[in-house]
């Protein structure tokens, strides 16, 4: 049975939502554009005062706003898995038990990646004959079983991990930028990355690239263009040409460009004559990093960011464009979470569900048309293997709180700096399931004004949201954590391709050891 | 001399910016739109995330955005007569010396009120046949002399203070509801507030009268309407038809009817057929006031919120809309500050800026017409007498600093709620004037992160500041204080037109006392 035929079954009321499908004869190309730790208060549409992303806030003013849009995870890699599998990182494995409630990626020295189980949404386009390209950083697991062409990318330009170095060789060697299945050269030698001044010319790279797929694909059936820059994650940089070009210093300039990159995408769709067939969707991978300080962005009026599960944690851009389907200039106030984008665009292209497994995301291409359509539907946010909070409606509940531990802010690391709240942006993992924090999120977005505990209001709410985690908490099977073991003889010494390159080094010898994660 | 071409004989590369004038036979009708206690966060333009305000985003869509609009004090009486008459008010009298650096204004007991030697806007524009309403709050002084038929206006609807009550008539009488010069009746007891309920239908009286203003006027000759609800000031408000139908609870209530009203005020200009000779800014008297908590609104990314001198204080939106004129979809960087209003309206209009005082607004037509152009001037940001702060460019500095004192924290008010920055958020007074505090606010417009005092940045800049602050202070005259005292016999006893209702209420003897102004 799949999802959508059992959704009916359980619940009757949002059957208007999910019933029908759009499939046609001609699915449309299908572009998710994913910003790393790119703030929701970035956007010029979300009031960041400078107002420098004319182009991402056209495709806002020309499609769908969704407010209320959270990331499956308050980082990178667990977000990226879940967005692209439809389920929970302690589903499909993006996450550790090493330490409780902590934080887990991919960095290089880590074991595991994307199971082979998992079923990515390049996958589930295949049956429907689209073409998938990865353009930017992957960071679903570096080891050849879990590179992109292994799990349904029929093309790839970028990194399997994040930019960070430079890095000496000896004790870790250079990220690989890949072409498809093998390196074309590493970062900082064959590509450059200027860290003290913030310049590289990967982000025009990865915008070329984009519009060369488009322009080669468009003729050719539907497409899927998973375009992930990686130029706002610190440390942040812009090409020569952009570099101190924004009012916001080198973190401004890494926006400019990538959203210059946004008007480019969609100027290339309309050379092509696909723009009315090409569904796009831009958002970003967590909140932005206060702890870059001024080299992070702004997570406007929410509490915190990336790493923690307050609102500033995890809520993200959420804008759908798809000129002539999506009404112009609409807000959706559904609450969504990526993992939706899983199950809504395997629904528009009329690709099949997994029907053996537990998929997080909804169906929700009627809510895209139709935005005044709301369900009430739980959204459920972890760290790590913790449940931490659940939003459903206009509440949100903590269980757990955590921000940033007090070992870290003595050495300068903050997740939420400038910001405290009592009992709330705690030091330490706190645990307040026995009186849950309760806030009505869409009144006091900032998470500031926790409800009475002694109000109708409280008693009502808390009541029916432990019903709904006791409900996912019954059901949940966890995965196999992927995240536990590290082992520095799996960094990138011999990526595939280096003989041709000269550029392999000896790796050393093979000692697996727990990954630690510190917050 | 005045101001416009003495600025041409001192600053000779701004002199393409003030020179010239728009000047016509027709000039345009003015409305100046001022919210009360409404915060940059409040507006969907400006990121709040539950986008309840379309007519509002729908002028900024059509007109000019300017990110750095200041207003000149950082709480209601003193930012509305700076407003109005172009000075800072320690210019014009709207501040205290009772106590330093403590913020003043005008509850029903305060004896002062707006000088008749200030030149207000209606005055100015009188000369140019303007016919001048006033709709809503004054909070400009509310004894006789002090009334807006006294200074410019033509016409008014509305109270001299804030809607706070109610009130027994024994020791405080509520406040009154004016026609022109006499009262119509009291809140609470002729015109309905249900505190409890958040419900009043004032706001549906303000924006009826604001339609018909339009609908009398527009035939006429030039109008200048300042439209002032106060619906948005705590206890917040909304009509029954509207109360409950918002988001955020009744806060958001109160925006989403102002919004409404916005939008009527904009169609009833595209009936009359004025739109296109009509000029509108939109703004706010000072920063949501997060005393208020839920029945109070947002700053967005700014720190603080009303009674600061930190950018939660005293940023404010800032639309300017005229069809045809103003560049549709722009944005200006300039920094502005509300003084600007008074110069750059008598400019548009013809009408003479007074060259006898010194006037701290800019004539900043070409700004609005020319987005692109930005003079590089000072904003200085008072708390009452004390000079706390001055941006101008990039940079803001801090020569004091306040947040809460810490015998109003114990009692529950807090105007930094969960904001704390060391050295910054103080809750005393605290004297930087010797390693001033300073930021570039437009990286980093949260306050969050001090540029390091071992930087030739911060020399530079605090050098070439603290000259500006001392010609600033060489220069300056301070008007006589008009807040200084108080007198429970000059209170709403028996304002002009009681008679005639039957509501006038004997005064307690005079009793003049320094008024206390405790932050």
């Amino acid at each position: 049975m799949d999802r959508v035929r059992r959704y009916r079954l359980l619940l009757l009321p949002i059957l208007f939502i999910l019933k029908g499908s759009p499939v046609t004869a001609d699915p449309p190309n299908v572009i998710i554009m994913l910003m790393d730790d790119m703030g929701w208060g970035d956007l010029g549409w979300n009031g960041e005062p400078s107002r420098e992303t004319p182009n991402i806030d056209r495709l806002a003013a020309e499609g769908l706003t969704v407010p209320h849009m959270y990331t499956a995870a308050p980082l990178c890699s667990p977000s990226r898995a879940s967005l692209l599998t439809g389920r929970l990182p302690i589903r499909n494995g993006f996450y550790s038990d090493n330490t409780h409630g902590m934080n887990a990626y991919t960095p290089q020295e880590i074991v595991g990646g994307i199971p082979d189980e998992e079923v990515l949404l390049p996958e589930a386009l295949a049956a429907r004959n689209y073409t998938s390209g990865l353009i930017g950083k992957w960071h679903l697991g570096h080891r050849d079983q879990y590179l992109p062409l292994k799990h349904g990318f029929h093309s790839w330009f970028g990194a399997p991990n994040c930019h960070f170095g430079p890095y000496s060789g000896i004790t870790t060697p250079n990220i690989p930028v890949f072409r498809d299945d093998h390196m074309l050269g590493r970062y900082y030698k064959d590509f450059a990355i200027d860290k003290n001044k913030g310049v590289s010319n990967m982000t025009e790279l990865f915008i070329q690239e984009a519009v060369e797929f488009i322009e080669r694909e468009s003729s050719k059936g539907p497409f899927f263009l998973f375009w992930t820059p990686d130029s706002i994650h610190a440390p942040t940089y812009s090409s020569p040409h952009v570099r101190g070009t924004s009012r916001r210093g080198r973190y401004g300039d890494a926006v400019k460009e990538t959203d210059a990159g946004v008007g480019a995408i969609v100027e290339a769709l309309r050379t092509q004559g696909v723009d009315n067939n090409t569904l796009i969707f831009f958002s970003s991978d967590n909140g932005a990093a206060l702890v870059s300080k001024e080299d992070g962005g702004s997570n406007g009026p929410f509490l915190c960011g990336k790493q923690t599960t307050f609102e500033g944690g995890m809520r993200a851009p959420g804008i759908f464009w798809w000129p002539g389907v999506i009404p112009a200039g609409s807000v959706s106030y559904q609450v969504m979470t990526h993992m939706d984008l899983f199950s809504t665009v395997a629904q528009i292209a009329g690709a099949e569900i997994p029907s053996d497994r537990i998929i997080d995301g909804l169906p929700l291409y009627n809510s895209l048309v139709h935005p005044e359509l709301e369900i009430l539907r739980p959204v459920f946010l972890y760290r790590g293997d913790r449940l931490m909070a659940v939003r459903k409606g206009s509440y949100k509940m903590h269980l757990w709180t955590f921000s940033t531990p007090t070992d870290e802010l003595a050495r300068g690391i903050n997740f939420c700096p400038g910001e405290e709240i009592p009992n709330l942006t705690t030091p330490i993992p706190t645990n307040h399931t026995g009186q849950p924090i309760l806030f009505n999120i869409e009144v006091d977005p900032g998470e500031k004004y926790p409800l009475s505990r002694f109000t109708q209001e409280y008693s009502k709410q808390v009541t029916e949201l432990q019903q709904v985690v006791s409900d996912h908490e019954a059901q949940l099977v966890p995965g196999e954590p992927m995240l536990n073991w590290c082992d520095n003889a799996v960094m990138h010494w011999s990526p595939p391709g280096c003989e041709a390159l000269g550029e392999c080094i000896s790796p050393p010898e093979s000692n697996p050891y727990l990954c630690f994660w510190d917050h």
